[in-house]
């Protein structure tokens, strides 16, 4: 039995890996395509990769017509998308790309994103969409918020840590390179070929990076006091994935033991061998999570690295996954795509 | 109802991208997999992005049991392609994706690759792989020989324009960009990141390269006359791709039509309107080739422009497309995954 | 004994790359930067990079006295350039950079960049400013019209052949792949990291592209005939470099020869062995052409491949060298850096 | 006055980028070039990019008539450097760049390299060469040690903080990024481009990168007691650069004094505003190193980034301005070039 589907934000990157997973996804079907800037025009003009797709032209998400759309994905940019999610019938389910429905308190969204929240008791309704822990809610949930694709991949590494208390919450540093799709198909002039091509830099250095805002809420929860992490993202020269390296204090084995034993039914988080560590060129394209501890030469101290495809488990696979839990179906639905190396 | 399938040569770039594609094709299932310098090894250890398949361990070749095997992809190098090949069961079916029988003449072979044929009675039995053109044969072929990924790239554009007696034959020149992973996983300074990487170089100047023994075979066939063409490929700094640009004599209209017509029921071969062109970025990771037509600004010359993936509908796409046919199943089963972008 | 020079338009990369090669030049001095749209900032705040450097604010280049200014870059948009350039005391020497003052026919002008020249009187006092082959025109000159990079590849190649009459002046091609800073920094989609790593494209198919104006005019002065040559540029995904292969029917020895004979004098041209041809992974950010012939399999044709870096040979280099010249400097002052490989 | 350079291990990376350099220094002339593995080819078969340049070709170390020689560059691999140093006159200057007398300890040097050091004496006599904080010492050498290029960046970060006093000595961790280029020019195939392109990984994880000898060797003896860093590599998709981010617990406005107040005289350390961080995009193919400091959002933390080209600063750069002051030149001789950016 196929389901009827509407993506809204058609024209960004995450809209179109959203498109280039439900391509083979058997029991989905795109019945509309909204990108208000770019209304009227055929997919294939703005993304010519998805050509060969039998898919309607995008409108404005004002004109799609609702009845019969079973699931809407909402890749917009934050603020925009609680304003229109607020006015999209209460009968359709929302997985939500953008940072908006992210944080549960809207003190701490306007602190984190500078403006009030306008749609604050659907804050309350939204359930956090990192599968792997939040699976059951999602289920029953009408309104899913994606998480941050940085967050998501530190939150593989410390979860398991926190919640078993195995490593010292205040010393905990989080390390990581996105790829520059990260940023979305935005013209800005450090996001040319020409200034971000054969080398690298770190941005939001010192704790500013809004994804700091689910580090906070998520980790304080699980240990039952503020948890402030460091972290620093670096821009890599690379379109798709994320490398977090993480610095705990803590026992390497334990460590290792917890995150095998939290991992080991999941399909598509993988813990590797104690002592390897991955590498994004092995997740790219795909919706697995790639995690590897080594011991520090100092006692008690162990380093973490995630890998993962920040568009894919980092953000559309990830919403692909939460909808077809949302929808009854097998959470790996059309999501077993092997990554594409070299 | 799944058939069985072995591949030899697993640990190179063409194998892993059968791997790939199987990975998640409705009715194959791999029974074995080879390769004779890492026999012994898991699959993740030679391809960790695939560790997420659960696969047998890489054999030698030799330790395959046929029994039971429906077909097998061989992803030799050349002449050890033959040679294995010649030993394989007659009971078995075969797409090799080397050079080995792509040349139907023993001195055609002898003169382009150096060394007398080891198995030219095999020469006659094989199928040149070049699914549109060569769908019948290929359906009721034991052997099947998969076509150069520049000779496959250079054939969708010259193929449809020779046999419709739409262009000058003296006049043709195909100029071409390949990705670097068409010279395979070899370790060559020249294919090093730090010698490749943010610049670009011709190869194989002058009508050296190779895959000229196949258009030379391919297009005076189709014409009832020699014809050769001029070819010059170049190597990008790009990992998938292969970009071809064809200069030809002939009216831009006339080869906008015949390509159109020509391609106008294949599923994986799209025309784009008159006065585009194609990009390899719309088709990486995908089976996908386009085509686009210009006029030139002098009268009675076009250029043509393919874009294809060469790991993919280059090599293992086409093997795979090839050996859906070979075993009664749909020709796009497990190729219809969208090209990945960005 | 020093020269004080001014730049106008220094916050593109062609000003970017004047700036790299004046800090190490013996007998320039930089007296003023303008850049309209950055006024008033630091060149660090636009150019990092040049922090190292003492150099004056960035102002409007109607700021700057030309008192004592002895030469005047200029590096401004086709069309702004000749606005300025008509503007300025007829006292200083001024190396445009632009495409305004290329062509010497206004009709031609008009014809390829659709609008009529501001100051066709100047389009008649402008040198031609490709220093082998305009040299004492050169010396003499107030105003100095930089070629285009594309232009100047090609011509390296051709002038020698079409002067010597070693080739077919009907059957010219010219398949060239240029780097991304050629497009300068100019936010386009098409230009960001995302869209363009990892794949190759064409444009400007058909012969649209602008610096077919130079080519057209050039190489018609230079046989006594009309010239059309066929001109197809890619985009490739580097920064820095154009590999240009052009296909001529002639002997391929005498082409040789020709080449080798036409530079040889030259300190920055340089002819490879017969048979090898040139990568722009060896040119990159320095002022050398390497040119390289090869014979084509069909008797009477040849294939010659020039590499250059678009932003140093192609663009700021030669203008650096225009500028020595124009000041009786040696030609090769502040311009001997090595490329800068890997 | 012109002083007479041979370097032995010319056809590395290394020593190609010493070439590089040498080829605009005003008063050095090389007067030989070892490779033993390619003696007896010219340079330009070795490195293409280097052929403008009238050199000797390549000979055996042992050809080199040291007669007349002032001074030798040896960039030859660590344990081949002792064996071949060792033997060389007594009167010649040495600047080496392998990792063979960094070490002042042989226990150490055997713990870290693992081989006993063939020439123990030499060690004592060999000067750590990070310029910037032994120039009095290099002065006067006849051998100087060149840092590891991860050792360097590293170090000019955490020195003025150790020394200073400034921060908890037992909390500093060391995440780095280095480009491909570090690696030199070995046929391993993660450093193949298909390998390495288009993603990132950690390599050498908890506590086993060689340089780490130099970290503990220098720092412990700055502090005065035993220092043991955390530190992790990663290898990052770009050729040159390299991007250390160091968090450190200290106060981040007393750190980038200390920083400011150490590096106001050097010409090549510069460190940014408070509040700013470098990118190895703005230093590429020059000797410069860019510092910044910045406060984390928890007190009494601070993250401090440093980026430089490890070919140039990190290695060969060093090398020179090492070299420089050994021959009683200025310093900066030869090494003022921009950095080529984009």
């Amino acid at each position: 039995m196929s389901h009827s589907i509407a993506i809204i934000g058609a024209s960004g990157y995450t809209g179109a890996e959203l498109i280039r997973l439900l391509a083979t996804h058997p029991a989905f079907e795109i019945a509309a395509l909204a990108a208000n800037s770019k209304a009227g025009q055929p997919l294939a003009a703005v993304f010519p990769h998805l050509r060969h797709l039998d898919l309607p032209d995008l409108v404005t998400w004002e004109e799609i017509d609702f009845d019969g759309i079973d699931l809407c994905f909402c890749a917009l940019p934050h603020k925009t998308s609680q304003e229109v999610i607020s006015k999209l019938p209460r009968t359709v389910k929302i997985v939500d790309l953008s940072a908006d429905f992210r944080l549960r308190d809207p003190v701490a969204y306007e602190a984190w994103y500078g403006n009030p929240h306008a749609a604050p008791e659907m804050q309350d309704e939204a359930v956090y969409g990192l599968t792997e822990f939040y699976r059951d809610r999602i289920r029953a949930a009408r309104l899913v918020a994606g998480t941050g694709c940085n967050a998501a991949t530190g939150q593989y590494i410390l979860r398991p840590l926190i919640a078993g208390g195995l490593i010292d919450l205040d010393e905990i540093i989080l390390d990581l390179q996105c790829g520059v799709s990260g940023a979305g198909r935005s013209l800005k002039e450090n996001l040319l070929h020409a200034e971000l091509s054969e080398g690298t830099n770190a941005y939001a250095v010192g704790g500013t990076h809004r994804h700091l805002g689910e580090f906070d809420q998520e980790f304080s929860a699980l240990a039952g006091r503020p948890v402030q992490i460091q972290f620093t993202p670096h821009l890599g020269p690379f379109n798709r994935g994320i490398l977090a390296t993480a610095y705990v204090q803590g026992e390497a084995k334990a460590i290792h033991a917890a995150l095998a034993e939290t991992y080991a039914a999941e399909p598509f988080v993988q813990v590797l061998p104690m002592g390897e560590t991955p590498s994004t060129h092995h997740v790219r394209g795909s919706n697995f999570c790639h995690l590897g501890v080594v011991a520090d030469r100092r006692a008690g101290r162990a380093i973490v690295v995630a890998a993962l495809d920040n568009l894919t488990k980092g953000s559309s696979g990830q919403a692909l996954q939460n909808a077809n839990l949302m929808l009854g179906l097998d959470e790996t639905a059309g999501l077993m795509l092997a990554p594409c190396f070299p």
